[in-house]
Protein backbone atom coordinates (compact mmCIF):
# COMPACT_ATOMS: atom_id res chain seq x y z
CA UNK A 1 0.00 0.00 0.00
CA UNK A 2 1.41 3.18 -1.11
CA UNK A 3 1.73 6.38 1.55
CA UNK A 4 -0.68 9.11 1.09
CA UNK A 5 0.50 12.35 0.88
CA UNK A 6 -2.06 14.93 2.42
CA UNK A 7 -1.64 18.54 1.90
CA UNK A 8 -2.00 19.99 5.18
CA UNK A 9 -2.26 23.50 6.55
CA UNK A 10 0.63 24.75 8.17
CA UNK A 11 1.06 27.73 10.50
CA UNK A 12 3.71 29.10 13.01
CA UNK A 13 5.76 26.34 15.30
CA UNK A 14 4.59 23.66 13.02
CA UNK A 15 1.07 23.61 14.18
CA UNK A 16 -1.83 22.40 11.51
CA UNK A 17 -4.79 24.28 12.05
CA UNK A 18 -7.00 23.71 9.45
CA UNK A 19 -10.18 21.86 10.43
CA UNK A 20 -10.91 20.44 7.27
CA UNK A 21 -7.39 19.04 7.33
CA UNK A 22 -8.45 17.71 10.77
CA UNK A 23 -11.35 15.68 9.60
CA UNK A 24 -8.95 13.93 7.00
CA UNK A 25 -6.58 13.04 9.12
CA UNK A 26 -8.97 11.53 11.23
CA UNK A 27 -10.31 9.87 8.16
CA UNK A 28 -7.12 8.25 7.28
CA UNK A 29 -6.72 7.54 10.65
CA UNK A 30 -10.26 5.72 10.69
CA UNK A 31 -9.73 3.79 7.94
CA UNK A 32 -6.15 2.67 9.02
CA UNK A 33 -4.70 4.12 6.03
CA UNK A 34 -0.81 5.20 6.35
CA UNK A 35 -0.34 8.97 5.27
CA UNK A 36 2.51 11.23 5.33
CA UNK A 37 0.64 15.14 6.27
CA UNK A 38 2.44 17.97 4.36
CA UNK A 39 3.46 20.84 5.51
CA UNK A 40 1.21 23.45 3.35
CA UNK A 41 1.45 27.19 3.39
CA UNK A 42 -1.69 28.87 1.75
CA UNK A 43 0.45 30.48 -0.40
CA UNK A 44 1.62 27.27 -1.81
CA UNK A 45 -1.66 25.72 -2.52
CA UNK A 46 -1.92 27.44 -6.04
CA UNK A 47 1.37 25.18 -7.18
CA UNK A 48 -0.08 21.64 -6.06
CA UNK A 49 -1.69 19.46 -8.59
CA UNK A 50 -1.58 22.29 -11.04
CA UNK A 51 -3.77 24.69 -8.84
CA UNK A 52 -6.61 22.52 -9.26
CA UNK A 53 -7.84 23.13 -5.64
CA UNK A 54 -7.96 26.33 -3.92
CA UNK A 55 -8.04 24.85 -0.39
CA UNK A 56 -6.96 22.37 1.80
CA UNK A 57 -7.14 19.12 2.27
CA UNK A 58 -5.83 17.47 -0.72
CA UNK A 59 -4.84 14.50 -1.25
CA UNK A 60 -2.69 12.34 -3.94
CA UNK A 61 -2.75 8.47 -3.65
CA UNK A 62 -0.89 6.97 -5.77
CA UNK A 63 -1.17 8.79 -9.37
CA UNK A 64 -4.95 10.25 -8.21
CA UNK A 65 -5.44 13.63 -6.67
CA UNK A 66 -8.80 14.80 -4.78
CA UNK A 67 -9.35 18.02 -2.93
CA UNK A 68 -12.61 19.02 -0.97
CA UNK A 69 -13.14 17.12 2.37
CA UNK A 70 -16.18 15.82 1.23
CA UNK A 71 -15.11 14.85 -1.74
CA UNK A 72 -11.85 13.36 0.13
CA UNK A 73 -14.25 11.18 2.64
CA UNK A 74 -16.30 10.30 -0.35
CA UNK A 75 -12.76 8.81 -2.33
CA UNK A 76 -11.55 6.87 1.04
CA UNK A 77 -14.72 5.02 1.53
CA UNK A 78 -15.26 4.11 -2.45
CA UNK A 79 -10.98 3.38 -2.88
CA UNK A 80 -11.36 1.31 0.02
CA UNK A 81 -14.45 -0.89 0.99
CA UNK A 82 -12.64 -3.28 3.21
CA UNK A 83 -11.27 -0.90 5.66
CA UNK A 84 -13.36 0.69 8.20
CA UNK A 85 -16.21 2.81 6.70
CA UNK A 86 -16.57 6.32 7.23
CA UNK A 87 -20.25 6.60 6.23
CA UNK A 88 -21.85 3.27 7.13
CA UNK A 89 -24.89 4.26 5.52
CA UNK A 90 -25.63 6.95 3.15
CA UNK A 91 -28.47 8.37 5.56
CA UNK A 92 -25.19 8.68 8.22
CA UNK A 93 -23.29 10.84 5.77
CA UNK A 94 -26.36 13.12 5.26
CA UNK A 95 -26.63 13.55 8.48
CA UNK A 96 -23.04 14.66 8.98
CA UNK A 97 -23.25 17.28 6.59
CA UNK A 98 -26.13 18.78 8.83
CA UNK A 99 -23.83 18.03 11.95
CA UNK A 100 -21.27 20.31 9.47
CA UNK A 101 -24.39 22.78 8.26
CA UNK A 102 -25.74 23.06 12.26
CA UNK A 103 -22.67 24.08 13.47
CA UNK A 104 -21.51 26.52 10.51
CA UNK A 105 -24.51 28.11 11.28
CA UNK A 106 -24.32 27.95 14.88
CA UNK A 107 -20.71 28.74 15.43
CA UNK A 108 -19.21 29.27 11.86
CA UNK A 109 -19.29 33.11 12.03
CA UNK A 110 -18.65 34.26 15.19
CA UNK A 111 -15.80 31.69 15.88
CA UNK A 112 -14.19 33.66 12.59
CA UNK A 113 -14.80 36.60 13.65
CA UNK A 114 -13.19 36.06 16.76
CA UNK A 115 -9.98 34.36 16.31
CA UNK A 116 -9.30 36.01 13.10
CA UNK A 117 -6.13 37.63 14.15
CA UNK A 118 -5.28 34.98 16.13
CA UNK A 119 -5.24 32.86 12.48
CA UNK A 120 -3.54 36.06 11.35
CA UNK A 121 -0.81 36.08 14.10
CA UNK A 122 0.03 32.48 13.90
CA UNK A 123 -0.24 32.30 9.74
CA UNK A 124 3.51 31.67 8.12
CA UNK A 125 5.21 34.89 7.70
CA UNK A 126 4.57 34.68 3.92
CA UNK A 127 0.75 34.13 4.06
CA UNK A 128 0.16 37.04 6.18
CA UNK A 129 -0.34 39.75 3.61
CA UNK A 130 -2.88 37.68 1.84
CA UNK A 131 -4.62 36.32 4.73
CA UNK A 132 -5.11 39.99 6.24
CA UNK A 133 -6.20 41.41 2.83
CA UNK A 134 -8.55 38.63 1.85
CA UNK A 135 -10.38 38.49 5.41
CA UNK A 136 -10.18 42.31 6.11
CA UNK A 137 -11.94 42.86 2.86
CA UNK A 138 -14.67 39.98 3.55
CA UNK A 139 -15.50 41.46 7.15
CA UNK A 140 -15.12 44.99 6.24
CA UNK A 141 -13.60 45.16 9.48
CA UNK A 142 -9.30 45.58 10.30
CA UNK A 143 -8.23 41.97 12.64
CA UNK A 144 -7.80 44.45 15.34
CA UNK A 145 -11.36 45.90 15.73
CA UNK A 146 -12.75 42.76 15.15
CA UNK A 147 -10.12 41.44 18.05
CA UNK A 148 -11.20 44.63 20.34
CA UNK A 149 -14.82 43.44 20.07
CA UNK A 150 -14.85 39.74 20.62
CA UNK A 151 -15.85 38.94 24.23
CA UNK A 152 -19.44 38.85 22.93
CA UNK A 153 -18.60 36.62 20.51
CA UNK A 154 -16.65 34.51 21.84
CA UNK A 155 -19.47 33.46 24.14
CA UNK A 156 -21.90 33.28 20.90
CA UNK A 157 -19.72 31.16 19.80
CA UNK A 158 -19.39 29.15 22.91
CA UNK A 159 -23.23 28.71 22.83
CA UNK A 160 -22.67 27.70 19.44
CA UNK A 161 -21.93 24.14 20.69
CA UNK A 162 -25.13 23.64 22.84
CA UNK A 163 -26.43 21.35 20.56
CA UNK A 164 -23.63 19.20 20.83
CA UNK A 165 -23.52 19.08 24.69
CA UNK A 166 -27.25 18.27 24.28
CA UNK A 167 -26.50 15.62 22.28
CA UNK A 168 -23.77 13.89 24.40
CA UNK A 169 -26.14 14.27 27.71
CA UNK A 170 -27.78 11.43 26.54
CA UNK A 171 -24.97 9.46 27.53
CA UNK A 172 -23.26 7.83 24.34
CA UNK A 173 -19.44 8.10 24.47
CA UNK A 174 -19.19 9.45 21.06
CA UNK A 175 -21.73 11.41 18.64
CA UNK A 176 -22.05 8.41 16.27
CA UNK A 177 -22.44 6.47 19.48
CA UNK A 178 -20.70 4.22 20.76
CA UNK A 179 -18.17 4.15 18.49
CA UNK A 180 -16.57 7.54 17.11
CA UNK A 181 -17.53 8.17 13.47
CA UNK A 182 -17.22 11.35 11.15
CA UNK A 183 -19.44 13.16 12.76
CA UNK A 184 -17.50 13.27 15.89
CA UNK A 185 -14.10 14.51 13.46
CA UNK A 186 -15.81 17.03 12.16
CA UNK A 187 -16.79 18.93 15.48
CA UNK A 188 -13.36 17.91 17.10
CA UNK A 189 -11.55 19.39 13.75
CA UNK A 190 -13.56 23.13 14.82
CA UNK A 191 -11.89 23.28 18.32
CA UNK A 192 -8.51 21.62 17.44
CA UNK A 193 -8.67 24.54 15.24
CA UNK A 194 -9.52 27.08 17.32
CA UNK A 195 -7.15 25.14 20.21
CA UNK A 196 -3.89 25.56 17.49
CA UNK A 197 -4.37 29.51 17.08
CA UNK A 198 -6.43 30.69 20.25
CA UNK A 199 -5.22 33.63 22.26
CA UNK A 200 -8.62 33.83 24.58
CA UNK A 201 -10.38 30.57 25.98
CA UNK A 202 -13.64 29.39 24.12
CA UNK A 203 -14.32 26.90 26.42
CA UNK A 204 -14.76 26.75 30.47
CA UNK A 205 -12.76 24.12 32.58
CA UNK A 206 -15.86 22.12 33.36
CA UNK A 207 -17.74 22.13 29.93
CA UNK A 208 -18.73 18.65 29.52
CA UNK A 209 -17.56 19.22 25.45
CA UNK A 210 -14.06 18.52 27.03
CA UNK A 211 -14.72 14.96 28.17
CA UNK A 212 -15.76 14.06 25.01
CA UNK A 213 -13.24 15.99 23.06
CA UNK A 214 -10.53 14.40 25.34
CA UNK A 215 -11.73 11.24 23.77
CA UNK A 216 -11.54 11.82 20.63
CA UNK A 217 -8.09 13.47 21.10
CA UNK A 218 -7.28 9.78 22.72
CA UNK A 219 -8.20 8.07 19.27
CA UNK A 220 -5.94 6.39 16.59
CA UNK A 221 -2.92 6.39 19.05
CA UNK A 222 -3.80 9.78 19.88
CA UNK A 223 -3.82 12.05 16.80
CA UNK A 224 -5.77 14.55 18.25
CA UNK A 225 -2.61 14.75 21.08
CA UNK A 226 -0.75 17.20 18.55
CA UNK A 227 -3.05 20.19 19.11
CA UNK A 228 -2.91 20.51 23.16
CA UNK A 229 -5.78 21.95 24.33
CA UNK A 230 -4.52 24.52 26.84
CA UNK A 231 -5.17 27.71 24.97
CA UNK A 232 -8.86 26.52 24.41
CA UNK A 233 -10.14 26.09 27.84
CA UNK A 234 -9.99 29.18 30.93
CA UNK B 1 -50.88 -8.49 12.61
CA UNK B 2 -52.39 -6.43 15.01
CA UNK B 3 -52.91 -3.10 14.24
CA UNK B 4 -50.91 -0.89 16.69
CA UNK B 5 -53.21 1.55 18.71
CA UNK B 6 -51.21 5.01 19.03
CA UNK B 7 -52.24 7.41 21.19
CA UNK B 8 -52.35 11.05 19.66
CA UNK B 9 -52.84 14.73 20.57
CA UNK B 10 -56.24 15.75 19.78
CA UNK B 11 -56.82 19.58 19.99
CA UNK B 12 -59.45 21.46 18.10
CA UNK B 13 -61.22 20.34 14.86
CA UNK B 14 -59.49 16.98 14.81
CA UNK B 15 -56.33 18.56 14.28
CA UNK B 16 -53.47 16.33 15.85
CA UNK B 17 -50.27 18.83 16.51
CA UNK B 18 -48.07 16.87 18.29
CA UNK B 19 -44.21 16.65 17.17
CA UNK B 20 -43.66 14.01 18.75
CA UNK B 21 -46.46 11.99 17.70
CA UNK B 22 -46.10 13.42 13.96
CA UNK B 23 -42.69 11.33 14.60
CA UNK B 24 -43.88 8.00 15.28
CA UNK B 25 -47.11 7.76 12.70
CA UNK B 26 -44.41 8.38 10.59
CA UNK B 27 -42.11 5.75 11.80
CA UNK B 28 -45.04 3.37 11.80
CA UNK B 29 -45.91 4.08 8.08
CA UNK B 30 -42.10 3.87 7.46
CA UNK B 31 -42.30 0.32 9.29
CA UNK B 32 -45.62 -0.46 6.93
CA UNK B 33 -47.38 -1.60 10.03
CA UNK B 34 -51.04 -0.91 10.59
CA UNK B 35 -52.10 1.83 13.31
CA UNK B 36 -54.78 3.52 14.59
CA UNK B 37 -53.68 6.41 16.02
CA UNK B 38 -56.59 7.53 19.24
CA UNK B 39 -57.90 11.05 19.38
CA UNK B 40 -56.56 12.13 23.28
CA UNK B 41 -56.77 15.23 25.29
CA UNK B 42 -53.90 16.27 27.06
CA UNK B 43 -56.09 15.29 30.61
CA UNK B 44 -56.57 11.74 29.23
CA UNK B 45 -52.87 11.27 29.34
CA UNK B 46 -53.28 9.60 33.26
CA UNK B 47 -55.46 7.77 32.88
CA UNK B 48 -53.66 5.62 29.62
CA UNK B 49 -51.92 2.13 30.78
CA UNK B 50 -52.18 3.15 34.53
CA UNK B 51 -50.76 6.44 34.21
CA UNK B 52 -47.34 4.94 33.55
CA UNK B 53 -46.34 7.95 31.27
CA UNK B 54 -46.71 11.44 31.28
CA UNK B 55 -47.17 12.12 27.52
CA UNK B 56 -47.99 11.49 24.40
CA UNK B 57 -46.95 9.19 22.10
CA UNK B 58 -48.04 6.02 23.93
CA UNK B 59 -48.35 2.90 21.60
CA UNK B 60 -49.97 -0.34 22.49
CA UNK B 61 -48.95 -3.46 20.14
CA UNK B 62 -50.94 -6.39 21.49
CA UNK B 63 -49.72 -6.57 25.06
CA UNK B 64 -47.09 -4.37 25.19
CA UNK B 65 -47.22 -0.30 25.94
CA UNK B 66 -44.17 1.89 25.27
CA UNK B 67 -43.70 5.54 26.10
CA UNK B 68 -41.46 8.07 25.17
CA UNK B 69 -41.18 8.41 21.14
CA UNK B 70 -37.14 7.35 21.22
CA UNK B 71 -38.17 4.24 23.09
CA UNK B 72 -40.93 3.38 20.72
CA UNK B 73 -38.84 4.08 17.72
CA UNK B 74 -36.26 1.70 19.45
CA UNK B 75 -39.05 -0.80 19.92
CA UNK B 76 -40.85 -0.71 16.58
CA UNK B 77 -37.04 -1.52 15.00
CA UNK B 78 -36.27 -4.14 17.75
CA UNK B 79 -39.55 -5.56 17.24
CA UNK B 80 -40.19 -5.38 13.76
CA UNK B 81 -36.43 -5.97 12.82
CA UNK B 82 -37.78 -7.52 9.02
CA UNK B 83 -39.80 -3.60 8.04
CA UNK B 84 -37.18 -1.04 6.60
CA UNK B 85 -35.25 -0.07 9.23
CA UNK B 86 -36.08 3.60 11.23
CA UNK B 87 -32.35 3.83 12.44
CA UNK B 88 -29.81 1.62 9.56
CA UNK B 89 -27.16 2.02 11.81
CA UNK B 90 -26.30 3.12 15.67
CA UNK B 91 -24.83 5.88 13.94
CA UNK B 92 -27.54 7.10 11.87
CA UNK B 93 -29.85 6.86 15.53
CA UNK B 94 -27.12 8.95 17.34
CA UNK B 95 -26.90 11.32 14.52
CA UNK B 96 -30.87 11.83 14.70
CA UNK B 97 -30.80 12.58 18.49
CA UNK B 98 -27.99 15.77 17.08
CA UNK B 99 -31.11 17.01 14.63
CA UNK B 100 -33.58 16.88 17.39
CA UNK B 101 -30.84 18.47 20.00
CA UNK B 102 -29.91 21.03 17.47
CA UNK B 103 -33.30 22.30 16.24
CA UNK B 104 -34.34 22.00 20.25
CA UNK B 105 -31.20 24.60 20.92
CA UNK B 106 -32.19 26.52 17.31
CA UNK B 107 -35.47 26.80 17.54
CA UNK B 108 -37.22 25.22 20.56
CA UNK B 109 -37.82 27.80 22.87
CA UNK B 110 -38.79 30.59 20.16
CA UNK B 111 -41.25 28.24 18.76
CA UNK B 112 -42.67 27.74 21.75
CA UNK B 113 -42.84 30.85 23.64
CA UNK B 114 -44.27 32.32 19.84
CA UNK B 115 -46.98 29.77 19.83
CA UNK B 116 -48.23 29.21 23.14
CA UNK B 117 -51.32 31.20 22.83
CA UNK B 118 -52.10 29.19 19.75
CA UNK B 119 -51.34 25.78 21.49
CA UNK B 120 -53.59 27.04 24.54
CA UNK B 121 -56.62 28.01 21.92
CA UNK B 122 -56.72 25.13 20.01
CA UNK B 123 -56.95 23.03 23.08
CA UNK B 124 -59.45 21.14 23.63
CA UNK B 125 -62.08 22.67 26.16
CA UNK B 126 -61.38 20.47 28.92
CA UNK B 127 -57.51 20.99 28.86
CA UNK B 128 -57.26 25.07 28.86
CA UNK B 129 -57.04 25.69 32.33
CA UNK B 130 -54.38 23.11 33.06
CA UNK B 131 -52.25 24.28 29.97
CA UNK B 132 -52.52 27.71 30.99
CA UNK B 133 -51.75 27.40 34.56
CA UNK B 134 -48.62 25.00 33.57
CA UNK B 135 -47.28 26.91 31.03
CA UNK B 136 -47.67 30.40 32.23
CA UNK B 137 -45.82 29.08 35.70
CA UNK B 138 -43.14 27.90 33.58
CA UNK B 139 -42.60 30.97 31.64
CA UNK B 140 -43.48 33.80 33.96
CA UNK B 141 -45.60 35.24 31.63
CA UNK B 142 -49.52 35.20 30.59
CA UNK B 143 -50.16 33.79 26.65
CA UNK B 144 -51.38 37.27 25.96
CA UNK B 145 -47.91 38.80 26.97
CA UNK B 146 -45.91 36.39 25.12
CA UNK B 147 -48.18 36.26 22.00
CA UNK B 148 -48.30 40.37 21.83
CA UNK B 149 -44.48 40.26 22.06
CA UNK B 150 -43.99 37.48 19.20
CA UNK B 151 -43.01 39.19 16.09
CA UNK B 152 -38.95 39.01 16.99
CA UNK B 153 -39.47 35.41 18.29
CA UNK B 154 -41.00 34.13 15.10
CA UNK B 155 -38.02 35.73 13.23
CA UNK B 156 -36.07 33.76 15.67
CA UNK B 157 -37.71 30.77 15.21
CA UNK B 158 -37.71 30.49 11.24
CA UNK B 159 -34.05 30.87 11.23
CA UNK B 160 -33.74 28.21 13.56
CA UNK B 161 -34.15 26.11 10.74
CA UNK B 162 -31.36 27.51 8.86
CA UNK B 163 -28.99 24.38 9.65
CA UNK B 164 -31.99 22.23 7.36
CA UNK B 165 -31.69 24.90 5.00
CA UNK B 166 -28.00 24.76 4.05
CA UNK B 167 -28.03 21.03 4.32
CA UNK B 168 -31.15 20.77 1.76
CA UNK B 169 -28.58 23.47 -0.60
CA UNK B 170 -26.32 20.15 -1.12
CA UNK B 171 -29.32 19.06 -3.22
CA UNK B 172 -30.46 15.90 -1.32
CA UNK B 173 -34.02 15.16 -1.46
CA UNK B 174 -34.19 14.15 1.94
CA UNK B 175 -32.40 15.10 4.73
CA UNK B 176 -31.36 11.16 5.22
CA UNK B 177 -30.23 11.39 1.62
CA UNK B 178 -32.16 9.81 -1.23
CA UNK B 179 -34.73 8.34 1.15
CA UNK B 180 -36.55 9.64 4.05
CA UNK B 181 -35.51 8.90 7.59
CA UNK B 182 -36.05 8.88 11.06
CA UNK B 183 -34.01 12.95 10.65
CA UNK B 184 -36.79 14.00 8.28
CA UNK B 185 -39.99 13.05 10.26
CA UNK B 186 -37.85 14.58 13.47
CA UNK B 187 -38.10 17.83 11.21
CA UNK B 188 -41.13 17.66 9.73
CA UNK B 189 -42.92 16.84 13.12
CA UNK B 190 -41.93 20.15 14.75
CA UNK B 191 -43.08 22.37 11.52
CA UNK B 192 -46.33 20.22 11.15
CA UNK B 193 -47.12 20.96 14.66
CA UNK B 194 -46.86 25.14 13.85
CA UNK B 195 -49.04 24.29 10.86
CA UNK B 196 -52.06 22.77 12.74
CA UNK B 197 -52.01 25.51 15.30
CA UNK B 198 -50.57 28.98 13.81
CA UNK B 199 -52.44 32.27 13.53
CA UNK B 200 -49.17 33.56 12.49
CA UNK B 201 -47.19 32.65 9.87
CA UNK B 202 -43.25 31.47 10.46
CA UNK B 203 -42.45 30.94 7.31
CA UNK B 204 -42.01 32.83 3.92
CA UNK B 205 -43.67 31.55 0.88
CA UNK B 206 -40.77 30.98 -0.87
CA UNK B 207 -38.91 29.26 1.93
CA UNK B 208 -36.49 26.46 0.43
CA UNK B 209 -37.58 24.26 3.52
CA UNK B 210 -41.26 24.05 1.53
CA UNK B 211 -40.64 21.77 -1.11
CA UNK B 212 -38.36 19.50 1.08
CA UNK B 213 -41.56 19.79 3.48
CA UNK B 214 -44.15 18.76 0.93
CA UNK B 215 -41.75 15.60 -0.29
CA UNK B 216 -42.27 14.59 3.40
CA UNK B 217 -45.86 15.11 3.45
CA UNK B 218 -46.69 13.40 0.22
CA UNK B 219 -45.16 10.32 1.71
CA UNK B 220 -47.03 7.09 2.86
CA UNK B 221 -49.80 7.92 1.07
CA UNK B 222 -50.24 11.63 1.94
CA UNK B 223 -49.55 11.12 5.62
CA UNK B 224 -48.53 14.52 6.20
CA UNK B 225 -51.27 15.91 4.15
CA UNK B 226 -53.64 15.45 6.96
CA UNK B 227 -52.02 18.59 8.49
CA UNK B 228 -52.70 21.79 5.84
CA UNK B 229 -49.63 24.36 5.16
CA UNK B 230 -51.63 27.19 4.99
CA UNK B 231 -51.32 28.77 8.72
CA UNK B 232 -47.43 27.78 8.65
CA UNK B 233 -46.61 29.96 5.34
CA UNK B 234 -46.98 33.49 4.87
Amino acid sequence: MTTIRLYDLQVRDDRRPSPFCWRIKYALAHKGLPFEAVPTALTDIPSIAGGAHKTVPIIEDGGKTVGDSWAIADYLDEAYPDRPRLFGSAAERELCRFVEASLFVSAGKSLLMSYLKDIHDHALERDRAYFRQSREKLFGRTLEELASERAERIEAARAGFDSVRLTLKGGARFLSGAHPGYADYIVAGFLLWIASIATAPLLMSDDPLLAWLGRVQDLHGGLGRKSPLNALVA
